[in-house]
C-alpha cells in the first residue's frame, strides 16, 4: 500500500440536469478523486482550500473515508470556491453558468511533512502552477498523474507544458486531446503527447469509454452503458480516483496493471453519474464495486481461441 | 460449417473523402458483406442484381472468393445501381451526391433453390419488402440478421417493422437505434427495439464500436483505434459479413458466441476503412486476420482477479 496525495478543489456545485436541479452540494475535483480513492482504503491526503462556510461534517465525512486532511488549509472568513452548471439534453455538454474562486484565487498547496514521501500523486484539475508547486514539494514520487482541461491551455498554455513535461500519465478527455496536440487522430494526438513528457496517455471519451496508450500499445475501456446518466459531475474527476488508488494500492505502476486500475476507474465512475454530485459514492459498498467490476468482466471479455 | 444466404446491393460506388477521390469502384453492401465473410471459408450464396456494366472480373472474383453467384441476376440491357457520396473532414458524416437505382427498382430477389436450407441469412440494407421476400424463400433457418437504416424507417415504416418482427438479429447504428425507439439511451432503445422482435440487437457505433445486447446481458466491442480512418464505405457492412460469416462457420448461435462474431466482424471492419471501398478486404491475408484479433485481445482483455 503506497501513500497517495490528491490536490484539486473542494467545493460547493450548483447543478442542473434534464432529471432535476440542487442548491449548493458537495463538489470539487479532489473531493470525487478522494472518494473514489477510498474505495482501496489508501493511505491518501487532500491538499485543497476552503472557506468558513464549508461544512465541518463534510470535513469529517471525508476523514472518516480515510483521507488526510491536514493539507486542507481552512481559511475562516473566506468563502468555498463554488461552480454552477446546466447540463444539456444529451449529457455530453454544459454550459458554466457561475465560477467563483473565492479563497481558491490565493491557494497556496502545502503538501503535509508525511507526505511528501509519498509514491503516488494525483494532480487534479487546477492552474498549472498549483500543480508544478505540489510536484516541487514531493520528495521522489514513483508515479505522477495530472487531470487538465482546455481552460489551462486556453489561458496558462506555457505552464501547463512545464507540469506535462513532468508528469508520468496524462489524463485527457478527447477533445482536449485533439487540442493540445492539434491531431484529430486520437492515435496520433496520443503519440504527440507522449512527445511532451508523459509516458502514458488516457484519453477519456465519456459514455464512449476510456483509451490507455503507452509506446505502441493501447487499451480500452468501455463506460458501463446504463438507463440513464443522472449527473456526469465529477465523473471524470471519479474515474482518475479509481485509476490512482487502485494503482496506490497495488503499489505495480506497470501497464498491465494499468489496464486494470483504468477498469477499477470506469467502475466507479459509472456509479457517480447514478446521482447529483458525490451522493452515489457516498454509500457505495464492496460487493456493490465488486458487482460491477464482474460486470465490466461480462462486458468486454470473450473468449476466442488464437494460437 | 453452415450455409449463409446474403442479399444485398452489388453497385458502384464513387467516393470522396479528405484523402481524395475515386471514380465508379466497386461497391455495395452484399459485396463487402460477402468478402467478409469469405474470410470464413463459408458457403455463401449473393442474392443481388447488376446491369450489364458490371465487370465480368468481379463477377468472377466473387465466386473466386467461395461465394455463389447463380441468385445474382445480370440485367444485361439495365444499368448497375450507382451511389456517391463525399465524407465530411470528421468522417462520421456524409452527404449523398448521387444515388442511382437503376436495375434495383425492379429487383424480385431468387434464393437459389440448393441454398434454400440456409441456417444464416444476412438481410443487408435494401427495401423491406426485398428483405422479406428473401425470409419467405427459405425454408427454416436457425438464425436471420437484418441491417437496415433511417431511409427505410422514413419511408416504409410499416414494411420495416414486418421484417423486424421476423429476425433474430437486427444491426442498427445509434442514432437509427434512437429513431426506431424513440428512446436517447441506447440500453432502453436496445430492450424497445427487442420487443419488436430481434432477441438480439446489435448497435453499431462507427469509431465508437458496438453493443450487443439480449435480455439484461450486454458486451461491448471497440473499434480499433486507428491513425487514419481513410474511407468508411461499407464498414458496416464487413462488420455484419465477418459477423454472420463467423456464426455460419461455427453453426453456434449462441449469445457468447456472438461476443466472439462481434470481435471478428469489428477486426474485419477495421481493414475496410484502412482503403477506398473494398480495395483492402480483396488482399487480406489470414495471418493479418490473425494478428488483428491479437489486437482486439490486447486491446480489451485484463486480468482482475473477483472471486
Amino acid at each position: 500500500m503506497s501513500k497517495l496525495v490528491i490536490v484539486g478543489t473542494v467545493a460547493f456545485d450548483a447543478i442542473e440536469t434534464p432529471f432535476g436541479k440542487t442548491d449548493k452540494i458537495l463538489g470539487g475535483a479532489a473531493t470525487f478523486i478522494g472518494l473514489a480513492a477510498s474505495q482501496f482504503n489508501v493511505d491518501g491526503a487532500i491538499v485543497s482550500i476552503v472557506g468558513g462556510d464549508f461544512p465541518k461534517e463534510d470535513l469529517k465525512m471525508l476523514e472518516e473515508k480515510g483521507m488526510d486532511i491536514s493539507g486542507l488549509e481552512v481559511v475562516e472568513d473566506g468563502k468555498t470556491f463554488f461552480w454552477s452548471g446546466k447540463y444539456h439534453n444529451d449529457m455530453n455538454t454544459r454550459d458554466t453558468l457561475i465560477t467563483d474562486l473565492n479563497v481558491l484565487a490565493d491557494f497556496n498547496p502545502i503538501v503535509p511533512e508525511n507526505y511528501r514521501d509519498a509514491e503516488v500523486v494525483m494532480l487534479g484539475n487546477l492552474h498549472p502552477l498549483v500543480q508544478l508547486s505540489v510536484i516541487e514539494q514531493m520528495d521522489s514520487p514513483k508515479l505522477i498523474v495530472l487531470d487538465t482541461m482546455n481552460f489551462w491551455m486556453d489561458s496558462a498554455l506555457e505552464e501547463l507544458m512545464s507540469v506535462i513535461a513532468k508528469v508520468d500519465v496524462i489524463t485527457i478527455n478527447d477533445e482536449e486531446a485533439r487540442q493540445l496536440s492539434g491531431e484529430y487522430s486520437l492515435v496520433k494526438a496520443a503519440h504527440k503527447i507522449m512527445e511532451m513528457g508523459p509516458e502514458y496517455v488516457v484519453i477519456k471519451k465519456g459514455e464512449h469509454g476510456a483509451l490507455l496508450f503507452s509506446d505502441d500499445d493501447v487499451f480500452f475501456a468501455p463506460a458501463l452503458p446504463l438507463e440513464e446518466v443522472f449527473d456526469p459531475t465529477g465523473a471524470g474527476d471519479t474515474f482518475a480516483g479509481g485509476f490512482t488508488g487502485y494503482l496506490a494500492k497495488t503499489g505495480d505502476y506497470s501497464y498491465n496493471n494499468m489496464k486494470n486500475a483504468i477498469i477499477n476507474g470506469s467502475a466507479l465512475a459509472s456509479f457517480c453519474v447514478e446521482k447529483f454530485g458525490p451522493e452515489r459514492l457516498l454509500k457505495l459498498s464492496n460487493s456493490e464495486v465488486h458487482q460491477r467490476l464482474q460486470q465490466f468482466k461480462s462486458l468486454t471479455q470473450f473468449d476466442i481461441k488464437l494460437t
